[in-house]
């Protein structure tokens, strides 16, 4: 039944969902909107949108279904901007990386029954680079949707439709659903998603800092090493908002592992670094 | 010119470099010798070895070329067995991820015109888990060979030829070769090998600490999870050896991180994260 679908925000994910969705039978009308229309050229050219919206508002007034894939920051100003303009006939929902602020708006702003629903997000996928030529129908296959939706959330008839519509499409792009408390999806990304990342900046800069000037290096680094970095290319742009909407549990996570680093440089000659191997081990399920 | 090889310890390396052998054209003999020797039957099936030893310093003695592939202690236990065993007629190699102590022992023990070569080598080339079942002729393609062999070396011409056959078997095997001291060897695979090997223990064992038992865990943690905690698969068994023998350049890098990171994590909310990112960016070509 969702048949007119809005995305904001052309680059990776964006781009990618358009591709995803129509990969999976998807046949109604996708427009795209983007910062730069420009922007939005290789996504158009690529059949993930079918059209580029000039005005941003009235694409969404014409649409079911508004996906916001841009940072938090923005999503969050979007929000503002779309809850005056949409009512009980939409879904909003979005594709944000941390959910406390956007949940509680989307409590404030949305579901209640004269107003549009919003469905808050979090597609467990991406690349290391943003932007649409990156962008790919599979980038969801194997993995998890996740979903912060208020239990409170009094919507009509139609909107909860469409709420249901979104979460079936998650699915027919091969991502597998999984709902959880806005809190703890934030504490857990921050130790599952954020502190990787964190670390594979430190770790990247780090490297540059020491050996970044080594001839040697480009070509001794191995597979281990283009692994343990490869987030070291991600951009600043999309973290900044991360690191300001869950800087709590991403210091946790940060401290908890300066801790365990620390501890095992005391104990690279003591019988202690075979527990921490072994606790490792577990981890990887060996 | 190389016709009888002798592998010492058919795990992950060992075997690995017998099929490469065979898959590089060498027609020659490949003996293995194992600790248990069961552990030698699985290399003798894959066709990485064409018999199996069981008297290691005979098999030593009957072949030109002795490659021990077996743990730092274990190589330097070998080295002074076999010092006294062999001769001119012979060389010895290894694939140590440390180079200081064995190159020391190759210059105390080997390298005279009377005694046997001893070429210091390291792969850069391995897998998370260690054993022969996991073995891949192709595990050196695209890979550095690493040398730390010593410029004084004073070598018949019989066992110099001999050094000269083993760097160009390495290139057939698909590695590239490159010859480093032994002290910045271990400076350098201290930050590019072995940091990001502690790290993804220490990453791995915090995080089975504070998520191993949350039912979410395996379905959120996407790609970039994975390959920042891939390594913590890896055995103590094999990295006590590292630890050891390399101690100090890891102290010096593991250090050197824990600052990056409290640093990060004190500027969450300041400008000076991006240019934690953009150091990072650097590092990875951006």
């Amino acid at each position: 039944m969702i048949e007119r679908i809005a995305i904001f925000g052309t680059g990776l994910l964006g781009t990618s969902v358009g591709l995803a969705l129509r990969a999976s039978g998807y046949r109604g009308a996708i427009t795209g909107w983007n910062r730069s229309p420009e922007g939005a050229q290789t996504a158009l050219k690529m059949g993930a949108i079918d059209s580029i919206a000039t005005d941003a508002l009235q694409a969404a007034r014409d649409s079911q279904v508004v996906l916001l894939a841009v940072p938090i920051y923005a999503t969050l100003d979007w929000m503002e901007k779309l809850s005056g303009v949409l009512g009980s006939e939409h879904l909003v929902t979005d594709v944000g990386s941390t959910k406390g602020q956007i949940s509680e708006a989307a409590s404030r702003l949305f579901n209640s029954p004269e107003r549009a629903a919003f469905l808050p997000g979090h597609p467990m996928a991406g690349k290391e680079r943003g932007s649409a030529a990156l962008a790919d129908a599979a980038l969801f296959r194997g993995t998890v949707w996740l979903f912060t939706d208020d239990p409170n959330a009094q919507r009509s008839p139609h909107s909860a439709a469409l709420v249901k519509g979104w979460r079936e499409w998650a699915g027919a792009m091969g991502a597998k659903t999984l709902d959880l408390e806005p809190a703890r999806h934030d504490e857990l990304v921050g130790w599952v998603s954020h502190l990787p990342q964190f670390v594979a900046t430190a770790l990247s800069a780090v490297l540059e800092e020491e050996v970044g000037d080594a001839p040697e290096l480009k070509d001794v680094g191995g597979r281990a090493l283009r692994e343990m970095t490869r987030l070291g290319a991600s951009p600043y742009s999309m973290w900044r908002d991360i690191a300001l909407t869950n800087t709590e549990a991403v210091q946790t996570a940060l401290l908890a592992l300066e801790q365990r680093l620390a501890h095992l440089r005391e104990n690279l000659r003591t019988p202690e670094l075979r527990d921490e191997f072994e606790q490792a081990n577990r981890f990887r399920g060996e």
